[in-house]
């Protein structure tokens, strides 16, 4: 088991459709529950909290769903306070605006918050995260890294992030930003960790094990467990690296991803 | 076997250091017999043949090269020339300029010149490409192509190469311009074909089915043999394309690779 309990994770590349079919965050408000969902709209990591949740805002109103708070939380302060003027106990689906993922731990990491968003995703609440918001939701975190360079050690930045996914390092824009080397180079640290790049448009959908990719791109899946040669540890930082033997694999909609087996299928479209 | 004889390529990503220790320049002018070596540099790809000529000539010369023939040809009627003021049968060392890779394949391809210089390869003389001049070498040669994208058909532009080396295709500039995915829909087209990134700096050095990575960056290596689901000849051109069980290296300098096996080895610094 890579996702700790019952939730669903909804993990977005960045600039998903809001003007066309919103193929993804129609997704997302019909895994909270369509009209009855009762939704929060997390904007820590975004710094036009106001624009960027009303924007969210009308659209899950538009896709049928009642009840969608913002909640505009820019200091430790406000989210450590047992009252920040919301229950998070009745929330069936969370959702994290982009931004600066470092805002996002750095504010909500510890805090009661943060705490109430894991109790929520454990009783079954969807727990949605856009770009920035993407990145959070494993244990370790991309913070940046210079993406349009051959691997090597500077090319990895991470924090630990709010680790409702184990064992994966997600990147986002993954296509768009040509992130690739970043991910290869994360991965040749431990083998175990599986990479997980997350294009535009595009968002995989976690429940358990299982994966499924929707939207218009793909999601690049990083294998690093047959290794063979990675000079990674014995290199130094700006040098390039030598990685041999990954396993890759591009996943467009209609295809699904086992975190367990790691062996990807293509699914009943 | 890859290569069809005894002479050597050396593939270089673009941008090959001209100012320092000029490692890849002065491999090519060793291989090319330094002090005896006869070299002739082609502008052909270059719409700039003057100064890019003798940028490398001074570069050559420096590098203890004593003789450096620049050889423009700037159309097709100079290239089916019987006589173009040289004979290729003398060079122990052609070198191909940067440019752009259709300009050196519709002015060169089945011409004489062209003709002289799979002759000067099967002798045994060194050919060097740069840029254009490294994606030249194949048999099929990638023309274009969106590179910050999914990877999808319309990524793929390609052309007919001088075709030194087989069942390869050649992409450089590579991780510096993120053009991973281009790569792997040309190879998800038949995954009998390798793919070769090779980044700038960089350069693939190949001699029958023994390559190795010089200069410092590195060679990503797409090897598509194990590719089980490919959805590329029922997608649209503009479709999300789905591949799985890619198998990639990135291989810097130190490394090799048999073009037969497919297989990378450490090689004694």
């Amino acid at each position: 088991m890579h996702s700790k309990n019952e939730g669903v994770l909804l993990i977005i590349g960045g600039n998903e459709d809001k003007a066309g079919d919103c193929t993804i965050l129609k997704k997302f408000v019909e895994l909270a529950g369509e009209r009855k969902a009762r939704i929060a709209i997390l904007t820590t990591a975004t710094e036009l909290p106001e624009e960027v949740g009303r924007e969210y805002q009308t659209i899950f109103n538009q896709l049928g769903a009642e009840q969608v708070d913002i909640i505009h939380i820019a200091d430790r302060l406000q989210a450590s306070e047992k009252q920040i003027g919301h229950s998070f106990a009745e929330y069936t689906g969370i959702f994290f605006t982009g931004g600066d993922q470092l805002r996002l731990t750095s504010i909500l990491g510890g805090s009661t918050v943060n705490q109430e968003i894991v109790a929520g995703f454990k009783r079954g609440a969807v727990i949605a995260g856009t770009s920035a918001g993407a990145s959070v939701m494993s244990q370790i975190m991309i913070v940046g890294g210079d993406s349009s360079e051959t691997p090597k050690k500077s090319s990895i930045s991470l924090a630990q992030g709010m680790g409702l996914l184990e064992c994966v390092v997600i990147d986002q824009h993954f296509a768009q930003r040509g992130r690739i080397n970043r991910l290869l180079a994360i991965v040749a640290q431990n083998p175990n960790v599986l990479g997980i790049g997350i294009d535009e448009d595009t968002a995989l959908l976690v429940k358990g094990n299982k994966c499924s990719v929707i939207g218009s791109q793909t999601v690049t899946i990083v294998d690093g467990r047959a290794i063979l040669h990675s000079n990674i540890s014995e290199s130094s930082r700006f040098e390039a690296l030598a990685i041999t033997n990954v396993k890759l694999h591009i996943l467009p909609y209609g295809f699904g991803f086992d975190l367990c087996t790691r062996i990807p299928y293509e699914k009943d479209r």
